[in-house]
């Protein structure tokens, strides 16, 4: 009996602190060398050294107007009254060397940019002039003073003044003084190269086939952690997956310590793939840290392998997301040179009660919402630690100290978006899982819509968080709604391809040999199955398998599909999609209704401009009726 | 003569409103048709269509901590006093097809992320149990509820819900989403491919040497717009120089006009290259705009070529990027599906009165300064439309109605940063352009060193403006300061290597046949001269050039080397740097003087301790004495 691995496990004892772990993880070296770059692959990269001006711009005294080369001197006393006339004696083009001086008592046409003549030492622009003789003379409304349209050689920059200092992020901007300086080759600070180990039998990279059998999933962190590295700075070298095979870890673990800067592995702090961790390290380094009192991502390795530096992460997306972004981030970012966003904060207040379990510092995921006067309201996204979808529906975290364990509704509390380009969603959608609605957000920027059911979406409103409920069932909601939209779907029970158990009602399903596959108790649909039910002898406790639910509107028909029920509940829109048999026993009504104090906000209204066109959005969803 | 050019030009008349030119711009249609791309390099990248789940995830029941699997029900009543005691029959690690049942009063140990085996609906974790009987055994110290330490199919996304939406930029939060949903090509919006055309014989591209006498510059804008472009969110294709031949002009902009989704081109709205333009769109499109009430920006051209939108943006870099930046950057971020840049303005106050003329909405480039309160001081950077240095001396702009002309000292003004990035100075130092402060200023992250000259310096203090003014020659700030540090440099008559005047003093300069270039008034260095010249007979009218003045502290060492002079005002470190001879006058003090509310600013502090180490910065710097 395997009980060894479970027992012989290194344990996590002496964890050390957040801010120990922020000092040990930025004692760590990740800093390439410094490299040259061409100008025009210079943008986002920050100057390794100071630039100073190795030429005057311009280079030459130039004529900031289009108009005529002067001796200034020359108009004093001029009006438009009064003109002085002074012959034409020749012409300068930017871009070409003058041909002809300015003598006394003459002018010489001159384009913006051009060279000043000799004796020139002023232009008056052509707005202040008028020909004479067949264009032969010129008439001078104006007088002028030396250097007037005249930008000196080296007034814009002058050759040995400091242009950039070292640390500058080349922007265009930057880029725009370079170019002007003739600069076409730019020292940068490196980026950091990152080599990302991913390990675990269970993993297949995205596109993969799974075998749900044998308990496989795809690999999440590999692509998501590459990501994050390179909005960090860095550069991913992303390695073949390595399975639990130890060798082949092993020699990967070798191989990003002699090429990256910085190596990371995820998922690898199973006990198992620690003591290979443990073995490489000991070896070609040393393990500086090994465990931190955060949750999550308690269990982080941090230390040094050959000249790389290393970094274990968590194996949950979200953990291993957490940790980088926390600890393993601001470290990358700082080796490319690239400041720590700014105003990554916002203040917001907690929808409900949370209380949590003291002992460690906890960064808990929360989504954000504005409520009817733009103030955020914050509530937890805590879907377990290994669900991928907290990733895209929390906005950001909330650290709580390890001593709090209690957080009031309406307390006030800081959140650190995940970046600073991070908005709460226009608007916020909690209830029944529906495909019409979903295809009508499509016509709504940035909206977020948690299908958690229809009872959940009424919870929630009594929360104030949604600005928008999805309903349907016999349900109402205790507050007062603003109905937006509503339509029919209709909904029965879902079967194999051509009926083969001839089911033609629910009577059918009643202490029958078949097995049922139902949907959660938060789902108005499933209401109105409960509410069908009332009405036969007996009802549920009749039904096999009716106690086992589903959670998404297709999911029923899923199972059916698969061959794991022979009836499930579900609308005729998800048997037609699957191909699979449809008893109808009803419509049920869905009904999209928004929180009375929210409809100015701006996503309330867009959410309601695409409503409108739901009709459209139907029409190829069997059982449909808008 | 050629008069013709200036005369017969074209003339921007009835100018657009800058609201229609943003409505024209905005009716261009730039966006390329959506693509599908690998999923390790959809970062940045934004969603084209709806991804509904394709499968449930996780795929299987799925235990979601290290334990033991059993029948709930087994273990009720268990406590750490009386445990339920049952014999392990089996194991089931990650990754694996579980190779037994669990029968009534059995358990199987199971990692976090297996399959749950056949028979169990709750996972005990290993630390609620204890082993028995070598191992063959585990005891039970607490009950679970059916589904405890369970991740059920589909419980985190199930088949057929909305996963992501379109219009949705992937972040790695969804790419992770994407990975578990097994997405390995993601359809995302196509990239906008911007054709970028610069004209104008007098430009070179940097790298390549200027001909300062043909009135030759760098090539600003081809690189600075490439860079804008790419910040949108576009690509850039830059097309070879056409200088100002036109057939070749022409070649570029059919070709662009084939290749790309926009073409753009600059410093094309000069007389002669606007003709070319007319002509191609003209023959292959068409003109929808030209000229725009707006300053900077005026020539700006908008229409069509063959399939491709055009913009024709002015030539000086800082109108070319704000007009850019203004009407053509949101184009191509809406074709991008990139949003909107947030919080992309601040509020401050104007540091002095400022007046404008009438008659065009004015975008004004101002930089900004944080007071000793954190709030912003504004102040406008005008320094000729054709000055590259504008580029990184201001940080956004201010936008002027066309009737108004006044900003009093003190008004509020809202101030349109030139990305959400832009942060004020850490310091901004204002005075004396010295290179030993240069170089220390490489100790400070995000300093502005504006080399006015010590004079400006003062005057800018008086107006509240700079952090810190760098101060030499005999002049005193009439406001209170706090010094942070001083220095001496040598300063004296440069003149060509081996002296061949043999110049001893500035006593053989009264009267004498040699060209001097002197340093400009505000100069704290043409003070300390002007003291020493007061002091000789007649003084500087004696001096034959001593009104020629020019700007920085090498500017006139780099005359004489050029044989433009034969006497500069300068410092020995700059004769010593340029291999010039150097004739001694004396010593003057720099020194480095705070505003004393904002010595407690971070910046200045940093400032401070850079400072600290000046002793260091000077060791190569001839003449100085820390």
């Amino acid at each position: 009996m395997g009980g060894v691995a479970v027992t012989d496990r290194k344990e996590f004892r002496d964890l050390a602190s957040p801010a120990e772990a922020h000092d040990v993880v930025a004692s760590l070296d990740v800093a390439p060398e410094p490299e040259t770059v061409p100008l025009e692959e210079c943008r986002g990269r920050v100057l390794a050294e100071r630039v100073d001006a190795a030429i005057d711009v311009p280079g030459f005294d130039r004529a900031s107007m289009d108009g005529y080369a002067v001796r200034a001197r020359d108009t004093f006393g001029a009006s438009e009254r009064d003109p002085v006339v002074l012959p034409l004696t020749g012409v300068v083009h930017a871009g070409e060397e003058p041909a002809v001086d300015v003598s006394e008592g003459e002018c010489v046409e001159i384009s913006t940019g051009a060279v000043m003549p000799d004796g020139a030492d002023a232009v008056v622009p052509v707005e202040r002039t008028a020909e004479r003789e067949e264009g032969d003379a010129i008439a001078f409304e104006a007088a002028v003073a030396p250097g007037d349209s005249v930008m000196a050689a080296g007034a814009d920059v002058a050759a040995g003044e400091r242009a950039l200092g070292p640390g500058t992020e080349l922007t265009p901007r930057e880029i725009g003084l370079l170019s002007a300086l003739g600069v076409d080759a730019v020292p940068v600070k490196g980026i950091p190269t990152v080599g990302v180990i991913s390990t675990g039998d269970e993993l297949v990279r995205p596109g993969g086939d799974l075998d749900h059998r044998a308990g496989q999933i795809h690999d999440v962190n590999s692509y998501a952690i590459a990501a994050a590295i390179e909005e960090a700075g860095g550069e991913t070298v992303l390695y073949p997956h390595a399975g639990d095979d130890y060798e082949e870890m092993e020699r990967q673990l070798r191989a990003a310590a002699d090429e990256c800067d910085l190596v990371l592995t995820s998922g690898s702090t199973s006990a198992s793939a620690v003591d290979i961790v443990y073995r490489v390290v000991e070896e070609r380094g040393e393990l500086l840290l090994h465990g931190v009192a955060i949750k999550p991502g308690k269990p982080m390795l941090v230390g040094r392998l050959a000249d790389a530096a290393y970094v274990g992460l968590p194996g949950y997306p979200v953990s291993a997301l957490t940790i980088f972004r926390t600890f393993v981030a601001p470290a990358i970012r700082d080796a490319a040179g690239k400041p720590e966003p700014e105003r990554a904060t916002v203040e917001g207040r907690m929808a409900t009660d949370e209380r949590y379990g003291r002992g460690r510092t906890r960064l808990v995921p929360v989504g954000l919402v504005a409520d009817e006067t733009g103030d955020l309201v914050v509530y937890p996204v805590d879907k377990g630690s290994g669900a991928t979808t907290s990733l895209v529906e929390a906005d950001g975290v909330v650290e709580m100290d390890a001593d709090t364990d209690y957080f009031a509704a309406g307390a006030s509390v800081t959140v650190e978006l995940f970046s600073p380009d991070v908005r709460p969603p226009s608007v916020l959608c909690i209830g029944e899982d529906d495909p019409a609605f979903a295809r009508a957000l499509d016509g709504v920027r940035n909206p977020r819509y948690l299908a958690e059911g229809t009872r959940s979406g009424f919870r929630r409103l009594r929360d104030g968080l949604p600005d928008v409920v999805v309903a349907s069932g016999p349900g109402a909601p205790s507050e007062e709604t603003t109905t937006l939209a509503s339509w029919t779907r209709e909904w029965g029970l879902v079967v194999p391809e051509g009926n083969p158990d001839g089911i033609e009602g629910l009577d059918d399903l009643l202490d029958a040999d078949l097995t049922f596959v139902n949907r959660t108790t938060a789902s108005g649909l499933r209401a109105t199955l409960d509410a069908a039910l009332d009405e036969t002898d007996g009802g549920s406790e009749r039904i096999r398998g009716y106690e086992r639910t589903v959670r998404a509107h297709e999911s029923p028909a899923r199972r059916v599909r698969a061959g794991d029920a022979d009836v499930g509940l579900g609308l005729r829109a998800s048997a037609a999609k699957l191909d699979l048999g449809f008893v109808p026993l009803g419509e049920e009504r869905v009904r999209v209704l928004a929180n009375p104090e929210r409809v100015a906000k701006a996503g309330v209204g867009e959410l309601e401009r695409a409503l409108d066109g739901i009709a459209g959005v139907v029409t190829d969803l069997p059982g449909y009726d808008a």
